[in-house]
Formats: C-alpha cells, sequence, structure tokens
C-alpha cells in the first residue's frame, strides 16, 4: 500500500525537501531500487550513490542538507531508525482475517477473542486465552491454560507449553518451543539413574519480545523464566530453566543460557554465546560471538565488550591472543 | 492431586518427624512457599529460612534431626534426590484419554494400542506401531514402520522417520526430529558435486530416555545410531549418524555430536560441547561447557573433568589461562 | 527393489567381476552384510574383511585386481563414490502418490502440479506454486507466493515463510524453517527500545541443495539471500539474512553465519563454526569445527584448513596450542 512523503515524513519526524504528494511503494537497498522505493544513507560516503540510485526518495543524515539534488529527502538525524519507521508503514505486518480456522481444533473452555485468527490445524487446548487481534499460525499446538495477549503473532508450529504467559505484541516464530520442561535431574546414586527434578514453574514472556525460528525457552523448575519486555532472540537460542532475561536485551542466533540465570535489560549478546548456570550478567554488558560465561559468574561489564571463554574485556582477550602468536612464531625460528 | 505426608516418607523413603495426615498440594521453592506446599533444604545452611517459610512441610537432611521447629519434616539422606520423588507423586505427567482424535490421520496397517492416545493432527505412517499408554501429540508425524513404545510421551510436532524405534517410556519434547539423514556426502571429483552416502540405518533409543525440545537425532547410515538407556538430552542437541552413546549419560543443550562417534556410559556433557566424527569418549567423563573433542580422539576422562579444545583435564586448562594472561599483562608493562 | 550386478556396474561405472544375473537387494556394511548385500571397501586393508563377510559382492578400489576371491567384485576408482550411485539405485527415495491429501489446507489460487504430492494437514498458502513431482510433507506450511520446484522434497514440519524459492531437487528435512524473518533491529536511544528493520527482501535456494533437520535460514532484509546449488547443510545449521553462500558448500551440524556474509563456492565448513556478519570466505577455504571468524573479515584460506577463533591455519593454531601447553607444564615445575 503505497503511502505519500508526506505521510512518511510524519512518521520518521523526518524534515521533507521535496514534493509531499509523490507516492512511494516500498523501501529497498540503493543497488536494487527502482522507481516508487525508498532508500536511506547512514553515511555520507553512501549519498552520491543514493541520489544516483533509481530510488524516488532517500532518507538520509543532517548531512544531506547541502545537497543540491532534486530527489527529494527525508532528513533526520537518525536516518537508519527513521528507515524503520518508514518500513513498517509501508510493510505492515500481515494481518489475517479474524476467525478459528474450520480445521484448528479449540477446546470449548478456551477463551479465544473475537478479533483473534486461529489458523488451520492449530491446536488450543482447555482454558488457553488468546487476546485480541492476536494470530495463531497453522499447525501451531497451545497448551492448556497458555494465555496470548492481544496482537500476539505465532508463526507455523510454535509449541507453546501450559504454565506460559505472552504479554501484547509477541512475535513467535516457525518452529519456536516455548515453556518446555528444563533440564533438571538428580543422580540416584544406588542405582546410577537420573531422576527428573519438578519442572512445574511458569515462562513469561513481556510485551514486545520477538523469538527466532526454532528458538527453545523452558519455563522454571518452580519459579519462573522470564524474558523482559522489548527483549529480542536470534533463532536457535536456548534460554534455561529459571533464567530471568532483563528488558531491551538482544541476544544473538545459537546462544544458550543455562537455568537460573540473569541477564541484565540492555545486554547485547552475540551468536554462539554460552552462558553457564547460575551466573548474573550486569545490564548494559556486550559479549561477543562464541564467548563464554562460566556457571555462578557474577559478571560486571557495562558499557564494555567482553569476549572468549571465560570472557574478559576484549583488549585483554586481543592482547592474549597477540602474544601467544609471537611466542609460537619466535619457537618457530628457534 | 493432594497427598499426606505419610504418603510422601513412603514414596521418598524418608523419615516423618510431624503429622502424617497433614496434606500437601504441590512442591515449591523455598521463596515462593505457601501452604499445602512442600520445600527441600540440601544444605543446613538454608534450613532456618525454609522453616521459617509459609511451606506446611520440608525435605531436609540428617542435620535437621536436631531442629526444635514445630513444622513437619521428612528427613533423607539425599533431600533433592526425596524431592524429585515426591515431585512426581505430587505432579504426575499430564495423561491423556486414550483413543485416536478423529482429526489425526493414521494408516490402516499401522498397530496402535487401545491404551494410546494419539492427539490432533497427528499423522500415523503404515506399518507404525505404538505401545500401551502412549502418547503422540497433536501434529507429530510417525514414520512408516516407526515403533513407540509403551508409556512414552511425544510433545506436539515431533517427528520421527522410519526406520526408528523408542523403547519404553521415552519422553520426547516439541520439536524433536528423530531418524533423520545423516550428513553423509562424497565429493565427485570430476563435477565438483556431492553424492548422497546411502543413509538406510535405524536409530534406537533406551528405555527412560528424555529428549529436549528441537533436537535432531539422524538415524544410522548403513547400521544404527543408539541413545543408550536413561540418557538425558537437553534442547537443541544434535546427535549424528552412527553415534553409540552409552546409558545414562546428561547432555546440556546445544551440544553437538559427529557421526560415528561413541560416548561411554554415565558421562556427563556440558553445552555447547562439539565432538568430532569417530570420537571416544570413556565412560564417566565430564565435559564442561564449549569443550570440543577432535574427531577420532580416544578421550580418556573417567570421573575427571575436561574443558576446552581439544578437551584437557581442568587443572590444566586453568593454568594455561592463566600463564596467557599473565604474559599479556607483563607485556604490557614493558 | 533388486537391482542386478549388471545394472550395479553399469550406474556405478565399474568393472565387474563376476556374474552380472546375481541380484542384490541392498547396501550395508561389512560388519552388518548378509546375502544379497552390497559393501565397499575404500583402503585395501579393508579387503580381505569384506571378501569374508557375508556380503553377495564387493565395491572396491583398483587394488582388488588381483584378489582371486570368488565373490563378485564391481571395480572402480572411487569405491565409496561408486557405493553412493549404488544406493541411489537400491534405496531410491520413497515418492508419494500424486494429489493433495483431503485433509491439507490449499488456498485456491495456490498452483500445485498434477504430479505432486501433499501431505495430510499441509497448508499451502494463496499463489503458491508447487512443481511437478514435488512432496510436501505432513504439517508443512508453504507461505504466500513461495516457489517450490520440481522434484523438491519436504519432510513434515516445515515451515517456508513469503518470500521464499526452493529451484529444483531441494530435499528440506524434518521442522527447518525457511526464509524466516532477519535479525535486525535498530536501537531507538531515546527510549532504549529496538525498532524491526524491514525484513521483506527473498530467500533462494539452488537445485540439488539439501537442508537438515530444525535448519533455519533467515531471507534478505531488502535483498536476496541465497544459498548455491548442490549445497549440503547438515542440521541445526543458522543462515542469516542476506548471507550469499555458493555452490558445493558444505556446512556441519550448528553452524551459525550472521547476516551479509559470503561463502565462497566449495567451502568445506564444520560444525558449530561461528562467521560474524559481513565476512567473505574464499572460495574452497576449509574452516575446522567450532572455528569463528569475525565479522567484517576476508578470509583467504582456498584449500587451506583454518581452525580456532579467530580462524587461523591449522599449523599456526596447533603451535600456539603447544606452546602455551609448554608454557603452564614450566610454569608448574617452577
Amino acid at each position: 500500500m503505497p503511502h505519500t512523503l508526506q505521510e512518511l515524513a510524519e512518521v520518521t519526524a523526518a524534515r521533507l525537501v521535496g514534493d509531499g504528494n509523490i507516492e512511494i511503494k516500498k523501501v529497498a537497498s540503493i543497488a536494487q531500487a527502482q522507481s516508487g522505493d525508498l532508500v536511506f544513507v547512514q553515511d555520507e560516503k553512501d549519498l552520491a550513490q543514493a541520489l544516483a540510485s533509481s530510488a524516488t526518495a532517500v532518507i538520509a543524515g543532517e548531512f544531506a542538507n547541502s545537497s543540491t539534488s532534486t530527489k527529494p529527502l527525508l532528513i533526520s538525524a537518525y536516518p537508519r531508525l527513521a528507515f524503520c519507521s518508514a518500513g513498517a508503514l509501508l510493510h505492515p505486518p500481515k494481518t489475517y482475517p479474524a476467525g478459528v480456522h474450520p480445521t484448528a481444533v479449540v477446546h470449548p473452555s478456551a477463551r479465544i477473542a473475537a478479533t483473534a485468527a486461529v489458523g488451520a490445524h492449530a491446536v488450543i487446548e482447555a482454558n488457553a486465552v488468546i487476546g485480541e487481534r492476536a494470530h495463531i499460525g497453522a499447525s501451531c499446538s497451545v497448551g492448556e491454560g497458555v494465555a496470548i495477549g492481544d496482537d500476539c503473532d505465532l508463526y507455523p508450529c510454535v509449541v507453546i507449553y501450559q504454565g506460559t504467559t505472552l504479554c501484547r505484541r509477541v512475535i513467535v516464530h516457525a518452529g519456536a518451543v516455548l515453556g518446555s520442561d528444563g533440564f533438571g535431574f538428580v543422580r540416584d546414586e544406588k542405582y546410577g539413574r537420573y531422576q527428573k527434578f519438578p519442572q512445574v514453574g511458569e515462562l513469561i514472556v513481556g510485551d514486545y519480545v520477538e523469538i527466532g525460528a526454532n528458538c527453545t525457552i523452558d519455563r522454571g523448575a518452580l519459579d519462573k523464566t522470564v524474558i523482559g519486555a522489548g527483549t529480542k532472540l536470534d533463532n536457535l537460542v536456548h534460554i534455561g530453566h529459571n533464567d530471568i532475561v532483563g528488558a531491551n536485551v538482544v541476544i544473538a542466533a545459537q546462544t544458550g543460557v543455562s537455568g537460573s540465570s540473569e541477564i541484565g535489560d540492555n545486554c547485547v549478546i552475540g551468536g554462539q554465546v554460552g552462558i553457564g548456570d547460575h551466573a548474573k550478567i550486569e545490564a548494559g554488558t556486550m559479549l561477543g560471538g562464541q564467548a563464554g560465561v562460566l556457571p555462578h559468574k557474577v559478571l560486571r561489564g557495562k558499557g564494555q565488550l567482553l569476549w572468549g571463554t571465560p570472557a574478559r574485556p576484549l583488549r585483554e582477550f586481543l592482547k592474549e591472543l597477540a602474544i601467544v602468536s609471537k611466542l609460537a612464531r619466535r619457537k618457530e625460528r628457534d
């Protein structure tokens, strides 16, 4: 659905230079832009290329003020962020017609909002609650008593166990499993066998959380696993039982967090990071890809980038890599 | 369903101090316990807090013998293990009414025990066998000729390929894929293309195995992949083709085992561990998180904790970390 | 379906020594072979064992020319490759009767080839196109406008998002998610929240690609994610948005590639490797298990095996391991 540059200027809070009636159809990269497209320039060095492209309009930083191009501009202090807002307007999330697909299997005690959409072959168990305008994708399974808040969007084949609550506007990508049993076993030394520790807690997922494809998040053993509001998980991330993940945390793909750990607000965690059980990571800490945090570690890294296993300040880790490399080369010469 | 302290004393083999007629509704953590709850204390230092909590009764070690509290006690040499047994009694696994859901698609040649429960939208292919009291969750897919033993429990969206046998009381969490094709390709150097090596073997999963959400276990190429009885896999674990995993092995989340490796009985493998192909890990070895075992390595580590890549004794690895850190700091001072 | 040795000699381009009318039923390992089986020997040292086995015939290298055994032989310069070809003949992929299962939900605008097979509970959305002889497994979800080429085979519970094209003969194992949203968020520093970067690009999967169970491949943000022809991904692999993976690349289990990276043709990537965003890996590079490639790194490793994080030549990395180990031991003695 096209929108005018005037509308886009409003939604992005950008200053429009050019004709506000011009219509934009979609966002694009500079390299692939065609007529009707909107592109963005974060760095001044890319401005000329954007202006020379086939795009109809360009979002750019203040550096574009002095441009003499006739191409319409949306000037913003935060071009990339403005581009996100423009993208959200031009490419709104897919909407689904309200109602329950005739092939879905819904327990009579489940309460499904009149505006919610339940897809083909979905299964909604007893006492589950589906909020207004929520969407349950094809072949999803929503367990007994699960609460799905307003405007949540579940892609196909998501499985949600009993004991899980999704707050509002949560997006769950395909194949994710939420609220599964935590990994808790106690060895019976007499027989050499493991007995299952009770896994009867809950999982609470805050507003605006986005969960990637094939992620797994276990519910608490006795208490709660919590994912704070605004937190974003990439694909194949594992969050263990009793973990408390703060608000606005970003976790890249294939990272795993063992049970009973805490990740403070605004942390940025790279891909394939491993965090041991009962660790505490200070708010605002950044962990590089493949870093490891030991069990029970209290990691203070606010505003710092840590790397390696055990995770340590980047500068320190790089120095260690350098000295080892040097020693190995010197040894070779000897 | 509540149970009396007397019943709990019996199932946990604990000594009851207090009124055996008191009813317990559920297990809880000390912090969240309410009236009707049972908590446990593993370490004496936590006893006072448990006794001061709202819990109705406390499982504790022998150290509680001298307590003068009026709160009922269940005294056990293994409090945590007793708590597991109590939890199993108070929170039995969900049971499902026997029968095949009308939306399930079952091949006429499949044999489904009268006491088994097949969920909505499940698909059971030709000649599959489903044992007594087994549960096949919603949207599961059970391939041709697959055998599912008595009392197995498959959560939704589990996919089981042809050639797989689950013995008894196996629990498979949502989204796991069992018996998939192993990763075997042979490069045709003439054309630079890969040809698929035959993947026509089997997968045998022993009694009492528990498999986490979104795990993948490949069946053998020509022979068998085997998961020994009592072994527990956390979420997102990968087991390659021809692997022989012993009995009562514990493998934490996101660990991967390449093909044709052997893991001995009673090993404890941390999260994100990588084990190369054709490796052999001695029974009773412990591997710390993110450790790596090289292909074809014969790793003797019975009763030891190994760490790092390549995996080596923890003490050795820690010394290496320390010396490198020291050298880097000294270099900085120079 | 049995085949004669003559047929097998033709399909493997091997030289037959023995009676071409003998029938072979299946491939097997030497250890498990029975009458009617075909085995292969890659290394001369295993020839005697193969000849002494119960197998009916043996594929072997030129070294078998001087054998005096009466067991029929198929002599090939590439025994393992010949065994693949024989396996493909003896164990052809399962075929499915053409047609749409009555429980599948197919949008009227979808175009499904008359020879395609759509399984139980599958969902095919508007304007999707399913090619000749393609198979869509049970409970798969094929998004709006998705194109599935001829002879593709999707195992159960595969989810394909809008914007995805599978070329021909693509195999997708169970639980894989293709075309999911890339992980792109921009922090709004004013509110400390993340906004979603537009994820409106495409995913193109080339001919003969095989994708393992529970893999996740994101579509491009604005442009395309591409998986080149003939490339093989093991289970639980993650490919980020905008990645360009070349042709005939092999990627082992649990490896993750961040967004906007390029992997050249014929690379061989081990398991649990992590590749940062915007990296470029030269064609023909080999990366050992758990290796890491830093963001924006241009990695030249054609014909070399690189290991460690950051990935470096194997020999260099081994030297570093050795010198560190030596220093730690010396320190201990001091």
